[in-house]
Order: C-alpha cells, then sequence, then structure tokens
C-alpha cells in the first residue's frame, strides 16, 4: 500500500510510464525513475522492491486500465447474452486501438514489457476469461447458449478471437476492415454456442 | 523460367536459404548470394531482377513448401467434411510445428521476409483460403453444413484459428497443450458450422 507521503507508488507509477514513452522499456528502471523524480533510490525501493516488480506494476496497471470498461460492458444483464458477448468482444478490440491510435510509442513500449512479463499478462488474460465467462454462464442459465463448461468455452471464444486481442496482431488493428472481420467471427461462434430452438 | 545452365532458379534460391539460415534475412542479397555460387551479378540478375525479386522469391517458396500435403487434406473426399476440415486446421498447424522444430534460425528469418513482403504472404493465405474453402463448400454440397457463402465463412475461420496459423503466434506453437486447444476452439467453429438435423 502507497504511503501517505508526498511519492506514493501512483506517483512512481506515473513517472515510470513518463519515461517509457520518452526512452522506451530499457530506461524503466528504478534508477532512472528516482533521478527523474529527484528523490533516493530508496525511496523508490520502498514502494517496489526491485526492477522487476516496478515494470511488473507498471504493466499490470497499464493492461488493466481499461478492465473496469470491459466488466461493465460484461455485467450488463439488461443486454441478453448474445448481443453482450459481440458487444464485449468489439469493446475489446476497442479499447486497445484507442490505446495505440492515442499513444503508439507508449503502446510499443509496454507490447515489450507484457511479452518480458508474461505472469503479468496471464493474469491480465485471466481477468478477461472471467469476465467472458459470466456472459457465456448468463447466456446457459437463460437458455441461449448451450455449453456444459461455460469456461472451457469462454477460453475457445478468446483463443478464436486471438486476431482481435492478442498483442501479436496489434499492427492489424487499424486495418479498415477489421471491425467486419471481427463481426463475422462473432456471427460463425455465436451460432457454434447457440441453444437448438425448443420444438 | 529458369534457364537449362548450370546456374539456374533452383540452385539460387537454395543457396539464398543457406546464407538466410546462417546469416539471417540482411545478408540475403543477390551480391552475396553470387559470392557464395562464385558466379557474377549479373548471372543471378538474369534470374531475379532486382533483391526484392530474389526475396520473394524465396519467401514464396518457403512458405508453399507443404502447400501440397495441406492440399491434399483438403481435397481427400473420402474423410467427411467435419473430419476433414478439423483434420485440416491441425495439419496447418503441424506443418508449421515441423518447420520451426527442424530448423528454428530459418524459420527466424523467414518471419521477417514474410512480413517485410505482405504480397507474397497475401498469395499463401489466399491459397489456404481456396482449399479450406473447397472443405465447406463439399460440406454445403454434401448438407452437413450450412451457409450461403463458403468463401466468406472460410474467411472466418482462418481468422478464428489465427492462433494456430498465423506467424506472429510461432512461440506458442511448442506449448504442450496448444492441439488440444485447437481442437476446442474446431468443435466450436464446426457447432456453428453444422447444418440443423432435418426434422
Amino acid at each position: 500500500m502507497p504511503a501517505r507521503t508526498p511519492l506514493d507508488a501512483g506517483a512512481i507509477l506515473a513517472a515510470t510510464e513518463d519515461i517509457l514513452r520518452r526512452h522506451g522499456p530499457d530506461k524503466a528502471t528504478v534508477i532512472d525513475v528516482a533521478r527523474a523524480l529527484g528523490v533516493s533510490h530508496a525511496a523508490v525501493y520502498k514502494h517496489f522492491a526491485s526492477k522487476q516488480a516496478l515494470r511488473e506494476a507498471v504493466t499490470r496497471r497499464w493492461l488493466d486500465r481499461n478492465r473496469d470498461t470491459l466488466a461493465v460492458v460484461a455485467a450488463d444483464r439488461a443486454v441478453p447474452p448474445a448481443r453482450r458477448l459481440r458487444a464485449w468482444l468489439h469493446a475489446v478490440l476497442a479499447v486497445k486501438q484507442a490505446k495505440i491510435r492515442e499513444d503508439p510509442e507508449l503502446f510499443a513500449a509496454y507490447g515489450i514489457l507484457a511479452a518480458a512479463h508474461s505472469a503479468v499478462a496471464t493474469d491480465h488474460v485471466a481477468d478477461l476469461l472471467a469476465q467472458l465467462t459470466a456472459i457465456i454462464a448468463d447466456g446457459v442459465e437463460d437458455g441461449s447458449f448451450r455449453t456444459g463448461d461455460p469456461r472451457a468455452t469462454a477460453r475457445a471464444v478468446f483463443h478464436a478471437t486471438a486476431k482481435y486481442n492478442h498483442l501479436a496482431h496489434a499492427a492489424e488493428w487499424q486495418d479498415p476492415g477489421i471491425g467486419a472481420e471481427l463481426d463475422e467471427v462473432c456471427s460463425l461462434l455465436l451460432e457454434g454456442l447457440r441453444a437448438p430452438a425448443s420444438p
């Protein structure tokens, strides 16, 4: 927990992000961050015990920045599950497209960090999978989807939309047809999820 | 067309691949290839008008190396379309896994070339999509699949399996669970393609 002092963890992470944006991941070290903030290394180490811990924290903060936007879409029970699933998959793509557009250098720097700190990326994916599982479970509950294992099905849907959620495809997310393409994939996946109409 | 001389296009491409394997894409130039073969630049230029043409040709040859293996799977009408679609998607992954395993340096070098010469990669994908379209059209014909547009559906299936066919995911293809994961995605996609049982 950040102490109630002028130098809290948030200020350190903001300074780290500023360094990442301007100088790339190599410079995101405790020493460089302390220098940028005009404080001692010890002051930064008090909050982040190592370069590794600092990098993981800043990467986690970035990956989870739009977590709540997506959680709201996932939990909106006013929208039927099939429509909600499609909206959520589009929202995942949209928040990532926005991140690139707003700050391409920072996006590239975080892409390198996310690949290097795979445990952080794994946690991020687990969180997204939990949101997706909840939508699918709602669909099973109201009879619109058919699956015995919403978690396994969520995993299959997530993998089947890797082109629209995995950083490795970031270069393709600015293609003008990418949204329409995702929509075609959604339609096919929703056909696969749909429960047969009652006789 | 290669002339019937000791130096044909095939010998040039083989020498280029050998340079790629040992020195990476930067050295795959007409000058380096001519030196390796002990011939003049002009002799190489007779077959490949530019560095660009040489690199495109060697990349195309590599991407299409297992084309016929996959074409045989796609065209095997003795296998019902649903089973054939699954087998083909697994075969696409398997040929790429084998390429990495057999020669990881060469795989990395070609990955860089394929990204740089996107028109070659686009032709390769178009060829794979034609194979996939044929499987889906066979399924529509025998009543096992339902789609009004086999080509659009093939595109959706291909995009939904990007994690198992796109070079950007090469690092994940050696994961021990990757085949089982693809199988889950296949099952979901096949559910989406399946025509409803006749009443």
